[in-house]
């Protein structure tokens, strides 16, 4: 067997190819640009070699701040390609928050698209990073620098070197900076591929963030099948109905928060389902079995994935099985709104207890969501104690606690620090919230835990309303009352117009924890 | 980066998530018998279980003598779950060439189904191979060995290890032992339910033999797919047309001698064409844009599927390009008639000249068909010289010469051995057959050289006309001069009822040239 060779998986092979066998289809749309697959690619291997040119080196980390746009879909290649590691940023982050993953990174250079070049100059001017910014009208220095630089590649030579670092959004503490490698994002990428039935066909429409997880790995996804990437630089209501309805997209993915006000939307009622129905991905949150049907009924036909920052974004999916088409549309979003079984690449998802066991599958007994495999990543950068405490050689814990169906599928009924435990009863806040948000009047909730002299804690629930519809907290209450156990139903109920939530979407619960425990206080 | 793990890539993981996500679907349907994922998962872990029972180590070879059954795909899983390899023995082979192949795998274990207990008698007599014979009524061994085994499983260390030896059809010399690895297997297995899309409801007919490159790695991508796979023990067109019309069947493979079998059985007009149409993934042979066509007219989609045994089966897919939607049918057939382009995990194919430099892109200067990467074979076993000559860690030399279109499609114009030489001009014997198969009276038909005083060589047709059409020889030469450069027309066209065939539907062209020559020669 000398002499035999292997060819490391690596993303960037994806575009190789497209470039190759869909060289004339449009890869990408960003607002009146327009790249066919074999400009996308050429455009990536000169972005290879103009980093090179800025004297970046294998294993240099290459920071992004940028609005889903062309720009990020060749960093996500040419990047790698130049034998780099992308550092995606929240582009909604503070000013402080970016510097610290700056200098954490150690990126000497950050690529920007031009809508955040303010906020990237004060960046650099804390940091000395060099900026690179992308779409400036005329003085385009990104342009200028991909026209004169020629086309370049270091070939990936070891699949389990580092790809890209992305960092978590922190909700407590400092973001830590998780470590993809390329094998595990080239897997990730066709699994999702694969699942979502993406071809050359497609159209991909950008809801999602494409810092957030690279984007799922759907910006290597999406070109791996050939298909088109629809760019959406800002989230517009109005304009997704629009593209729905007649720009010929066939997929988009976004977290539960976003759908909900996709499905909310005036212009959400103002047609025909769509047919055939578009197939959305969800993930980052749970979505409610409501919300789920009700996207089913514009045309919206939602798959929910699950995952973490640490699993290169969904490693789980609720992968349809077709006795459920069978099913009554309610029980089918009840069934789709667990977060389900590893994907097609993934190793088996487990429901442990506290002695590492599998909890019975009786959708009853909660234990901790564990997982390993492919997808999960090769640690935290330059962070020893939390890489150690995550226990990669064993199983990886996700903090996310979950009962485990006899059919197999998982799901989660809090995250560990979410949970409320009332006079030694467990309440978990997402059992609640799923009932809350089936009251017709209610759009969104949010439960947490109140310190109580009596009980330990006691639920209290923060709910935003339809406009124009009513409906009393003692009402909500009975609501819950009337279909779980009396003891998990809120003690109060807080009518908001906005819930807080992180840049990606998710509902800040230890907001509004401190909120509830500082009016206790008072 | 201590105590990380990587997941070793091997296909049998497929059929431990299929166990467990789709437990109570129907995995496999043999004439009367049907399992369930959850039976078929235990089945292949108890299967794992016997083979230890009966003295498999690691790395031991087990031989498959089986017709298309429940238990070729419990020994696709169970034979690398007992951390052994898996020999599927080509069951159309000669006793002589059967006795050889064990002999040069050592495999001292062969698993048989019962229609070939007979042959595998006089083979067990020749070696001393242990048999198990499935299947044979009362005294099933087989069965009973599954009843009492418990499961078992070694885990897959090393993903670049021995997976299965397929053995090469040896139309001259004898058969080579093509070495495929976990790896390899993992990820052509994935990359063909992807472009088939193949999905939980998908039902896969078993057309293709199992043995031939392990059912060209469908074995493991419809249950990656979690699939139903309805097996046929024998080809019989009727049965394939009531399964097409009446059994849900979604997909199917083969190679287009089989094809032209189907296309050509009077049940095939005898209804509608089938709606939606079935995917059709063919191999083994170039199928001609006249039989794309009228499988087209049937509701058969034929997806054109290119690659050799030392290739896991079709490296290579005419991947369908959306702009040809647009087409005519016929151009449709023509574009579907090439090679096409790597898949979705394969490295690029290139067409080189005698100094590996890749021809122009034209569709008219031919050279040889290079390709390397994951799904190229670990070599042959126990054969250094010929893994030497394979110089695997370039490139792989097919022996098939190719043109390279414009679009980046490669087209095979011949074997290597088949082109014929005549007045110094390449005649490509494809070229002149998919001429003569556009003849409407024409089924099949095959071109070779015979040895000429004036020309060197000179082309003569073998063709097989339909059942009640005429058509004189000058009709059919006059058919391809009015087509093709003068030179390229046969001078003798020879009718027959049948080509000779290879086991796996190739039409043996080595025995027709002797033909010719012994005819010369009297």
């Amino acid at each position: 067997m000398a002499g035999f060779t292997f060819t490391p998986l690596t993303p960037s092979a994806y575009l190789d190819r497209a470039a190759w066998v869909f060289r004339d289809r449009i890869a990408i749309v960003d607002g009146e640009r327009h790249f066919t697959y074999a400009e996308f690619g050429d455009r990536a291997h000169r972005l290879a070699g103009a980093l090179h040119g800025l004297g970046v080196q294998p294993g240099d980390r290459v920071a992004a701040l940028c609005v889903n746009s062309h720009v990020m879909l060749e960093l996500h290649n040419g990047v790698p390609l130049a034998g780099a590691v992308l550092v995606p940023l929240n582009i909604r982050l503070s000013r402080d928050e970016l510097v610290y993953i700056l200098r954490h990174s150690g990126a000497r250079i950050m690529v920007v698209t031009a809508e955040l070049a303010g906020l990237a100059a004060e960046i650099a001017a804390a940091t000395g990073a060099r900026l690179l910014v992308a779409g400036a009208g005329e003085a385009d220095e990104y342009e200028g620098l991909l026209r004169s630089a020629a086309p370049a590649v270091t070939p990936c030579e070891d699949e389990r070197g580092l790809l890209a670092i992305s960092y978590t959004s922190g909700t407590t503490g400092r973001p830590k900076g998780v470590m993809y490698h390329h094998r595990g994002a080239y897997l990730q990428a066709l699994a999702a591929a694969f699942h979502a039935r993406l071809t050359a066909g497609s159209v991909y429409l950008w809801t999602l963030p494409m810092f957030h997880c690279d984007g799922w790995c759907f910006t290597w996804a999406a070109t791996a099948a050939g298909a088109t990437h629809l760019c959406l630089r800002a989230i517009d209501p109005a304009r997704i109905w629009e593209l729905l309805r007649t720009g010929g997209v066939t997929h988009f993915s976004a977290a539960p928060t976003v759908l909900t006000m996709i499905a909310n939307a005036p212009e959400a009622g103002a047609g025909a389902p769509l047919e055939p129905p578009v197939q959305v991905q969800t993930g980052g949150a749970p979505p409610s079995p409501t919300l789920i049907a009700r996207m089913a009924a514009l045309g919206l036909q939602v798959t929910h994935l699950y995952g973490l920052t640490e699993t290169y974004g969904p490693l789980a999916i609720n992968d349809w099985n077709p006795a459920w088409d069978a099913r009554s549309p309610a029980d089918q979003a009840v069934l789709q709104a667990r977060q389900g079984v590893g994907n097609v690449i993934a190793d088996r998802l487990r429901v442990v207890d506290a002695d590492g066991n599998d909890v019975p599958a009786d959708g009853e007994t909660i234990g901790e969501l564990v997982c390993r495999g492919n997808d999960v990543m090769l640690g935290y950068y330059r962070d020893e104690e939390a890489t150690a405490e995550a226990d990669l050689a064993g199983w990886f814990h996700t903090g996310d606690l979950a009962v485990m169906y006899p059919d197999g599928y998982a799901e989660i009924r809090d995250r560990a620090k979410d949970i409320i435990i009332s006079g030694g009863e467990n309440i978990p806040s997402v059992e609640v919230e799923r009932v809350l948000d089936s009251h017709p009047a209610v759009i969104e909730s949010a439960v947490v835990g109140r310190p109580d002299d009596v009980w330990g804690e006691v639920a209290v629930a923060f709910v935003t309303l339809r406009p124009g519809v009513r409906a009393t907290p003692d009402e909500l209450i009975e609501h819950v009352r009337a279909r779980l156990a009396r003891f998990k139903a809120p003690k109060e109920i807080v009518m908001v117009t906005d819930l807080p939530k992180t840049s990606t979407g998710k509902i800040q619960k230890h907001v509004l924890r401190e909120q509830v425990r500082a009016a206790r206080s008072r």
